[in-house]
């Protein structure tokens, strides 16, 4: 429970959702925001449109979840793409989202790159850049998500972007706040309470503890839930629940 | 130049452009209406973005010329997609559009299928009522551009949509007003004078001489010219000169 | 057990395999042929391999479920392809099958079109002939599978194609032999008993009772089972323990 | 002519045919190698038919011009692509061009790696090896055209397969034998008489002049000519007659 007196708390939870590899049905009733495919790395148009349809109709805040054209590898490999070819291909995506969206009655409010395009521009800088442009381009109202203290993100806010930061529910941090990488072991969590536990401390005190014990600094405004790993509907209702349990609020906005 | 005293018609010119297969950069420079590619059929983001600047530097209205998702047979080969797919595939082809044509500082102010799907709708009742419907779930703003007499054109109003008749400039026509079949001989008319003379004839007496001699009705708003056959350009020039010369307003507005 | 004295019946049994909808470890240890996509409908090359290896290691033949080319709508919806392009589209899958099967060490040993392929090529000409053609032009030392009866089916048989009939073990029969459309209720059957006893009576008897009742000869040397359906694996094992239990063979070869 | 005495040098003259961009037509006519796009960066099924059949009629060889599976970027962009993927992707593609040229009667008799593959092998020792194993996985016996002192071609050569070397007709050399990156200027040679020249003193003495001024090494068995620059055509038809004027065999074999 929150104290009385002290502020509430608001945290967003957030999912990929419309791959066709999870199970949408249970996470869109625990998610605050949905990732979206954008049919580059999956999804197809009537896939998008049920997809938004199924978030409109619970309240979940939907993102374009934008990537590289690279289907066959599900956006997960890294494409080293010109700049201006890259920004032409963020719009295509987004444009495409918000009209499925509109004609389901919605809006999409935010953008979040996916797979190998999300790990790229947080130090690559053409790429990043490239990212912010389609945003700029497109009238500069779209948040775009991201990996805290990355490239996109600071480049992002000096063009005057909003921006959205999110930490990761059930992967290891190293101590210089970034993730370890799924290769290693134990860089996955699977025990449901660590997760919630740990989650609930990062949201309360704007920290996690790190593989070596250390104690990382990590700001995040929303939590990014799995929908796809085994337990990750399990998993993501225990964290909803551990969250509302010590009085912070789920919401998107 | 026209009398005065008798009202001045007006006429649109459109034309395929974006497709990477005619003299995109001369053909800007003669219609008043540019049917943009959407990814389906042909061009890819990039591609899209730069017809759609060259659209926007020469004041050229853009349409969404939007298509079967069929690349390989460039969306000249009817496919029987369901009703809801259908709606979807048109929506997202749309959607990606306008947001590429936003970027540069235009809208798209039209729908015009292409290909196959353009052939279809004509009588297919279902492919007819997809493409209403993805215009409509849109906001029911963008005029539909297609065949005078089809079904498609009729559902539009139906459902209270704007419409724009077309007519072409080099295709013979039979008794009912209905396209000769491209594989029958003399179905392509390639002298440049005959196609001019005839584009005049038809807008100001909106009647047009079949192949058999018959004179038919042909209500058309806009004059397609085909980018990408030989002579192309040559025809364009001539049929916009010619319309100039007769006092006719080429505009799309 | 087979009388002795009377001879052994053999019969095949065939699913589709590595499209990632189904339990394909499962699958593999139950049919003897695999019917696995080419990447028109389904799969990327990664996937066939992998598939083509589950195959080879359980000694389960391969075949090529050639399909056009539709990822989007997963072959299921016809297009009208003209033949010459329909072969080339089944000779590349044919070929590109035949270097994943042989780079693990086997061949792929027959062709089976799927979906709106399947069904079209039962009656449209065209089509029929481009499938055909593809398997002529390639040796013509491929067999073609197919739905006894069909246009397909006799035109290889025309051209000295080799055919392998198949019966479907879950689909309700119309009583002149065509399969009741899956639109239909009780077109699909789901009662795994029923399924087990239907294929064994098929098998042992060459016919199969309609839905009306009737009885309806089906001569058929393969046993379509489906391996994405719920229930699809038990079905599959109910079906191969009766036909073994029936003294049957259930072998490729 | 050559010397009677001295023994008669042989070279191939290798072009990428298919691809949709070039004067096939012409080029099929002056090359003794085409390079067939296997449609993963450019030709569908039945372009890849024509093309092989112009070239079989013209008693070209025929070389699988093998690519990233990126069909928007042309093959020119790098991707981060597993090993063992990326040898699915070569074998898929090899297969189906070898089923394609079968279909009119040809093998495919090399393998040449396209775009940013082509690059990245020279050094990738991931992508490399996978390269190399596909080839060794469908039987080692399909030749690997690349450049000389690649890590690919030296890889290719510890397994036991039989490589081709080229050099680059209008491409200026640095003095390490590397070429000048096309974004520099005087990087690309337009000079008719010049390439021409060049090319015959790169077969008779196996070096050429770089940029410097300095003499470099260059073993080449075959000479790469652009079929889609400004002049292309020209500049082949020069390089084949200066060939031919100097004795020198102009052959695939």
């Amino acid at each position: 429970m929150a104290d009385s007196g002290s502020p509430t708390i608001t945290v967003d939870l957030n999912a990929d959702l419309g791959e066709g590899v999870g199970d949408d049905e249970a996470m869109v009733g625990i998610v605050t925001s949905a990732n979206v495919a954008c049919g580059f790395h999956a999804g197809d148009p009537f896939e998008l449109l049920s997809t938004c349809r199924a978030a409109a109709a619970a309240g979940v805040r939907i993102g374009a979840q934008v990537s590289y054209p690279d289907r066959e590898g599900f956006g997960r490999r890294f494409m080293d793409i010109e700049s201006a070819r890259l920004t032409a291909d963020i719009i295509y995506q987004i444009g495409a989202l918000q009209a499925i969206a509109r004609s389901v009655g919605v809006d999409v409010e935010y953008v979040k790159p996916h797979g190998a395009l999300y790990n790229s521009i947080v130090s690559h800088e053409l790429q990043a850049d490239a990212v912010v442009a389609a945003i700029v381009e497109l009238g500069g109202t779209l948040p775009l998500m991201g990996l805290p203290g990355s490239l996109s993100l600071r480049l992002a806010g000096d063009k005057g972007l909003s921006t959205i930061t999110e930490a990761f529910a059930d992967r290891a941090y190293r101590p210089d706040g970034t993730l370890m990488p799924r290769s290693e072991p134990g860089s996955v969590l699977t025990d449901t309470g660590e997760i919630a536990r740990r989650v609930v401390g990062l949201v309360e005190r704007r920290e996690v503890t790190a593989v070596d014990g250390s104690v990382v600094a990590v700001d995040a405004e929303s939590i990014c839930l799995h929908g796809d790993t085994p337990g990750a509907v399990e998993h993501a209702r225990a964290v909803r629940a551990a969250l509302t349990d010590a009085g912070i609020d789920v919401s998107a906005r």
